[in-house]
């Protein structure tokens, strides 16, 4: 069955030192949802302006996404410009345009209702509400979110994530949620904010999940060069629920091997600037590095 | 055969937010040495001033160290102080009284000088030299450094780094070495000085082993309060040699698993201000959490 995959969909320029990348495909959908469809097909929910290319709609269709949840509106494209610095930990955002964005309210068409397997990518947590709102009887709900929602729209947030079977954070925004610097300690203190499952994303150090079953350190796999990050947080969380949504058996079963080939697909994205890269991946080059992973990581 | 460890041994002063912990039983030796006692015999060279408490060296001797390499010179024995950030992360030095440690020149029993497998814990390169120059044919030499000699002695170490087979150091120290961001850029450029085998360490974040069969994602122990990291990366070395000192087979074969056994004394080191958790350690605990890190890495 389709996954169901709900966030921004955007036009990104992104600077890094050497040159300017415009008008990039990106948004946090996006990004998953082409993640996602390395396992089967994904259903997705966003909206772009009248301006949105031609392209960006074919490539969508190449990695059977369905678009009947792509809302197009008179006006812009939500447009986010940003640069990294050298060592490519540290994003500053130079420009936020929200376009059609601003006055985004996900529809969802009656299909996609009955989805089992559910990824709120990250937008406002009072429109990840408004889709859990709509749904029927999710099997799998993940949420991701990002450090502008714990400023911005905590009270929102916390409400939508004991909504949710699993939650997805970095480790700077598990520090400032919980105010420790100890990623197991503040671990403990999330899952007491109601996920049963939660997950904290180390970049290149890897990810951990705190699951009812314990802990499973996930590690990255090795890059010698990263291009670009932009989106391999979207990325991780797309691969994994494509890949859960597809996996035979009951999702804790998967959850590893899930978030293994997430961590796959991330270090795909990372190797070229938006989706450059992780466009030209095929099926066969993710199974390589999770077997190369399984070789990294055997004692 | 009894793994030959030389480096500092000293008298730690810590400071962390709550309360001052006075000469503590600390230096590169120690706490190496200490992590390598619970895999087989060591053999132990370093200096003390005939201030060192009796205590301690009944607590070495409890560890099956052999101290006919510990010389005892009239003096103070060396004294570091130092305080650790909230975070744990960041260490400031507040006092380094040198005392018999500023004229050390480490001399080998003649027994010592067929050790198979030497571990040349954190001193100067030039005394690491000095070391190497007394041996006969070790099997297995690692030498692990820190950013004062990168600072001060870089010739020096560039030198020796070309002599040994395993060559460890931190993420900084490795950024210092070669002014790449990247881990695995930064292994590249490393092997090209001469060591077959590189380990960066990563605090909390495990380490990565680069060597000529591939890399090896070490995961470190989780851990949800370190009470003092001073020492964990002694220990994880320690443990390593003294695990891979007392295996069966090549060094090759074995590294992966000492790497994890190190890591996990470095575990139990950071659970107590200086050595008081590790030496009430035992090998039980250590496969116990060994198994544990099984668990968590499986996918």
């Amino acid at each position: 069955m389709s996954v169901l995959i709900v966030g921004s969909t955007a036009l990104d320029s992104i600077k890094p030192a050497t040159a300017e990348n415009p008008r990039l495909l990106g948004g946090s959908a996006s990004h998953a949802a082409v993640a996602a469809s390395f396992f089967g097909p994904v259903n997705l929910v966003g909206v772009v302006g009248d301006d949105f290319p031609k392209r960006y709609v074919q490539l969508y269709r190449k990695h059977r996404i369905d678009l009947e949840g792509l809302q197009v509106e008179p006006g812009k494209t939500f447009h986010w410009s940003g640069e990294y610095e050298v060592n490519m930990n540290n994003r500053r955002t130079l420009l936020t345009e929200l376009g059609v964005f601003e006055k985004f309210t996900p529809h969802l068409p009656a299909a996609y209702k009955q989805s089992q397997y559910v990824l709120l990518a990250n937008i406002a947590p009072s429109l990840q509400h408004h889709v859990l709102d709509q749904m029927q009887r999710p099997k799998f709900v993940v949420a991701d979110t990002m450090d502008l929602w714990l400023n911005i729209a905590l009270g929102d947030l916390l409400r939508l994530i004991r909504r949710v079977d699993g939650f997805v954070l970095n480790d700077g925004e598990a520090h400032q949620l919980t105010k420790e610097n100890n990623v197991f300690a503040a671990l403990k203190k999330i899952h007491k904010l109601g996920p049963k499952y939660v997950i904290i994303k180390k970049g290149s150090h890897g990810s951990i999940l705190s699951a009812p079953q314990g802990f499973f350190i996930c590690p990255a796999y090795p890059l010698h060069k990263v291009v670009d990050p932009t989106g391999a947080g979207d990325a991780f969380v797309g691969g994994m629920m494509g890949y859960l949504a597809h996996a035979k058996g009951p999702p804790e079963n998967n959850l590893r091997r899930a978030m293994i080939h997430g961590s796959v697909v991330a270090s795909f994205c990372c190797e070229g600037f938006g989706l450059n890269r992780t466009t030209r991946t095929k099926r066969a080059d993710i199974d390589r590095r999770v077997k190369e992973l399984e070789r990294l990581t055997e004692f």
